[in-house]
């Protein structure tokens, strides 16, 4: 009997990616994945974006394994502990300070939608009222109050959702319809059945939404209405943020402040659980202990955070490289494109895809490449997006390589290979 | 500067417990806390019940450290890892067959609300119903769907809240007043206003609402009506569970079979964040990937389970220990309680609590406590019952250390001990 | 081909009452129904409650027609008529100040779930609160808002309900429960999890739940309550109302001072659509057609409700000849409920019941009586209460004449006669 | 002390129309208003389009008169009645069948937002779902779930919402964007974030919202999304039916079957409280008595109300006089266009109106037109239109000087003309 079958007899049926990627996997090294048998994937999903510096950065792991020979605390809730301490000091000294950002800090439950919950919660709060803007095909996690941000009906279903006004996003009327102009309109129009706003809650790239992105033009005019109507501004930075687009942020450089930033994801840079807000001061409205999570504190992500932090932003080199990465991977997928007819590259930073516009071919090429040895995603919605999510500490040659194989993964998928071939 | 003043500058108004617990903590072992000038705390908090078997279980941090250093994976999602196969193997073996429990496992993001969402929007699922019975004083946790069910009026403030009733829990009424006969009739008569609910969702001891319990009598009519009204029934374990009122289930022993039991806070047995949902295979209706988390497959938390489960869950000596130190807690309360008219000891196993119907004087025992060196918190509406929750492995020396402590905090409380004094 | 098969087929399903009481009735005078063919039945059903004086009127009929030849307005909306000038100065002089009641009028849309509408929004206002408590067999109406406080689960389906707690009505768990107890400890206990409510809303008589009442000490502690928690009362006299207790309002004599009181039914005193709030002084917050309803000023229904007013509420005769004829009918109805084990009497004035405990045994009677020239309807959660609602000038002998034909039809339902014999 | 004086003291602040329109009105005759003093008003309001055929039309007073005289039934709910028997089959015949309409007829509370209110749970209960989608500067009443598809934001305030999606309607974005194309593509995309719906709700010119109309081609569309994606179509034909376009209905020539058309305000003919909803016979599938309201049988409307469809719907006449009257309102508002740079002309039929693209402005067009003997409203999301509502039977003469008074108003506020001279 394999593994999948114990999988299969005692794990709910709930489970998804592995039923693509069924190896059991037992090791992971910086973008390469192991099984059982020593067989190597390189991973271009990258823990959903939660493991922007690869797996296992051996700094990270000698911090992490330091802590815990020392018997450093593990859950701390919301007490003090010098774990902490050093994270804020390296978060606040070399991320927040050098972009100017006068953020304080919300440690919550360690996921992205317990985040995104206290975001909405503390907006609701701060303004007195009780709708939400969001936006066609974004994500913002599965908890109900998220969830009713979230646009996949799939996720939605069976769940009484409320409080969420739906706008089209960026060019989602196509290129030539500027939605932002219907936003500013519905919140202008006291009859326009959309209630004043307690938030816009949006991502710059849509991470699970296909990767559609917002300039800064039309971002900077989402900033001005929710400024003249009283709408706090919500950047959900979960997948897009901790330098997955190049930058720090996902907004690093476009003069925008959101009153509340959403991290989450890579933000331990090991992969362990971990989410926090940034909040204006002015926002931050709490009373003690008026929102809370057992596992606010989890120390172990707080000691690998700092070292994230203080090796990949204390100097522009990560920036740098995530950037050269960025554009090798979105020349790679010109060419790709070009080969379908209506294919084209979406997403920014090396969070870059194919949308191929149709889902079965998408799932073909993610299958095929699998089976080269290359762990990739579909994202949007028809699945009809191959997904970049690769490490950016990716090297060169293993970047390279997984080009290769989605190359020929798309290839193969179009029949220009014969299966398996090379 | 000290810590506290850089917490203040830099993190959220909303932190809590370190108000009252200042401390800057450094080191943690066993049931003991240690700051960074080495000043020690007993630890009767135990990250809120996330910490059953102490801080840095040796046995743990060992598995823990050797997996880091075999570069096993971290964050993945729901991927096969070995890590997660062997917990499955040992909780299916030292937990569920013993006890002929036939549950299947969701692993979900790594929190108790984001595991009652999940099992909220599963209950809807099967049922195709949106009600869902809840009961007075019951926590569930603070994102938007586990909200709903939550009692607490200060964290429900500012949420749009519903689908979700509030029936009172057992005892609420007085002794005399049979709750469960309430419930029955409001879902008998289809004129109670009561629409006909998806699941009934309750805790056995009621951790923060203030440490009531409900009765195997009283369970036995709610599960009946339950499976008399096509009404799933599940049991919120997350404070409870994992061995906290002795057995490893708070219903062990009932002959009371949950169509769901909602798991977090000490499955991981170290402090990791993780939370699971079982569920009857009949309730395993999800379609792939219609739940999910980034963080639902915590690997080092499955690490940590696995030694957890199999240290302490393959013998009964462990439940043995509990039980003798619950009883040892039991009385030692009564004796407490005795002193002051009207107080009373609550809960059950090592989730007892001195209820002294007055939140002031609790406050002032739980600082009276800290400034000798015990960690214990107050729960309850009116934070009016000073809550043990100490590690069920806590040595019985630190136990009566702790208790002695507990006896001068109160005393002192009550003016019979000059300030500090012993 | 009948009336029956042009109604079955041109009028929706969701008709009620004329699949019971099937006749094409063409003329009704006093507590009197007609069909075409001239067949008489006595009328304990009174519009629901919306004729308590009766079909026709001479005096009502008399000055409709004299408005009609006139000209005068039908449809004003708000506008200022001289109907409603003088439709407010009767009421005003001969039912608020008698009871030195110091309310404002609000015309709302003609039905009482539009009323109750106004209602609810206007407490949820005054009192920046969303929360309503309302009461088990209570029924207030089926539009969205209205609905979420009426209890019956048939009528609720599929509705998207939300903001309203649902607490037991007194008696509901039996004479031995005080659950104005409950509702105090719901309101003081800060996790109860029932939110600081807006309003608590409730009838006297609970006409369609089964005709249960409150007893004057109940409400006294409802208020209590109420005013401690900063919620509004609100009296939902829609049927209880206009007389149809004895006094005008339900609770006459009662020393309870209702923030809010809905009027509709019989207010009209012709059976014509109007429903009105009494609203507090200091509650009036509306901004200028801040609610509306193009029907809120049905000018026919302010003429007949004038003469209702001037005619039967300037001296004690009708209140007096009600309260008369309700002990007549509880007399009745005793002699009856001594005939089937475990059947009572509930109610009070004239809108009492024969509780029979069996919804089946109630149906027979009702059809009986039907087939013996009485309309009378049941109600309650099982339809087990036969109701009785005759008009409050019901002439004694044919209100005898009444009682008789109900006597001799439930006699008929326990197979004590033959089938329509006498 | 004027009448004014009492309905302060004694009638809520909620008061509207009367603040603007202060005269105690006495008596209507077609399209002319009368207050106590003999005062003349033209009446361009008319019930806000509930006395589509003017005051006290001759016959159907005659009727009314002569059923009242006869001791015809008054509240009938939904038991038979002849008049409801008479109505029926008058509208059947001269209204459905000549159009080919199949629906059935189903009474609601008399009044429009009850009427929607039972179209929109009857949309949910036959497809099982929950959302609706609903339009910018809608308008289908303040009961709570048709405020939920109202756009209004002043009546919306205070009421806790739910499950609308709000799409622009057509021409919201200026001209030149398609909007029936965002809705196709929200229907169409899984992950849009708008749930499957129940229904699509609209007017097809939306009379409170700013006289905005559907064109054939944008409608056409909706309904085969409608269709395409499983939703119920609902005409809210409250205001612009029962011949205010022309056409008894609006969509009358359209070549479009709607599955439930809501009426109101003129199906009673006579200003009298009356609402229906005709609904496709498989959409009818609603079980006995599972929506109700006391006021759905009121017979004074039905019987009018078959006057009305005998006197206007057997022959073409009121439709080509309509349409004469409404091109001659047509051409008289585009000359007052002409006026003001940037107005222009909106609105169908005897439902026209003068965008000013200024509420100031518009609303001195209405204050000086009713000193001059006009009663006009505003209407649109600032208030900036002047609609006209005429009665469709207005003799044209009558209608001339209205049209001559409306020119000198707007002349006066323009500064035309010296205050109140001709």
């Amino acid at each position: 009997m394999t593994h999948i079958d114990d999988f299969n007899r005692y794990e709910s049926q709930v489970r998804g990616y592995c039923r693509r990627f069924d190896a059991l996997f037992v090791r992971a090294v910086g973008s390469e994945l192991f099984d059982a048998r020593g067989r190597r994937w390189i991973d271009f999903l990258a823990g959903c974006g939660s493991l922007n510096y690869g797996h296992n950065d051996p700094d990270m792991a000698e911090a992490l394994v330091s802590h815990i020979r020392g018997n450093g605390l593990s859950a701390a809730m919301d007490l003090h502990t010098d774990a902490k301490h050093r994270f804020i000091d390296a978060f606040v000294g070399q991320v927040l300070k050098p972009r100017n950002l006068p953020y304080k800090l919300q440690f919550t439950g360690p996921t992205g939608t317990n985040a995104v919950e206290a975001a909405l919660k503390l907006a609701r709060k701060v303004t007195g009222r009780h709708n939400v803007l969001a936006f066609t095909n974004g994500y913002h996690g599965v908890s109900l109050g998220a969830l009713a941000a979230t646009g996949n009906r799939f996720n939605r279903m069976n769940a009484p959702l409320s409080g969420v006004t739906r706008l089209p996003y960026e060019g989602y009327m196509g290129a030539d319809v500027d939605t932002a102009c219907l936003l500013e309109r519905m919140l202008a129009d006291p009859s326009s059945g959309v209630d004043s706003p307690a938030a816009i809650l949006f991502e710059l790239v849509q991470g699970e939404g296909g990767l559609g992105t917002a300039s800064p033009a039309w971002l900077a005019r989402v900033a001005t209405a929710a400024r003249r109507h009283g709408a706090l501004l919500i950047v959900d930075d979960v997948q897009a943020g901790c330098g997955r687009t190049g930058g720090f942020f996902s907004f690093d450089g476009m003069d925008l402040l959101p009153d509340i930033v959403v991290l989450s994801k890579s933000i331990s840079g090991f992969g362990l659980p971990m989410a926090m807000l940034l909040l204006r001061p002015e926002i931050d409205q709490w009373s003690p202990a008026e929102h809370n999570g057992t596992f606010r504190g989890n120390t172990h992500a707080f000691v690998t955070a700092e070292v994230a932090v203080r090796k990949f932003w204390s100097t522009p080199a990560q920036e740098q490289a995530t950037r050269a990465r960025a554009a090798r991977v979105g020349a790679a997928l010109q060419a790709l494109a070009a080969k379908v007819p209506g294919a084209c590259v979406k997403g920014r930073g090396l969070m870059q895809g194919l949308d191929l516009r149709d889902g079965t071919l998408a799932d073909r090429v993610s299958r095929n490449a699998y089976s080269r040895g290359l762990v990739i995603e579909t994202a949007g919605p028809h699945d009809e997006v191959v997904k970049l999510l690769p490490p950016l500490t990716t090297p060169d040659p293993v970047l390279e390589e997984g080009l290769h194989l989605l190359e020929l993964s798309l290839r193969e998928a179009l029949g220009e290979l014969s299966l398996q071939s090379a």
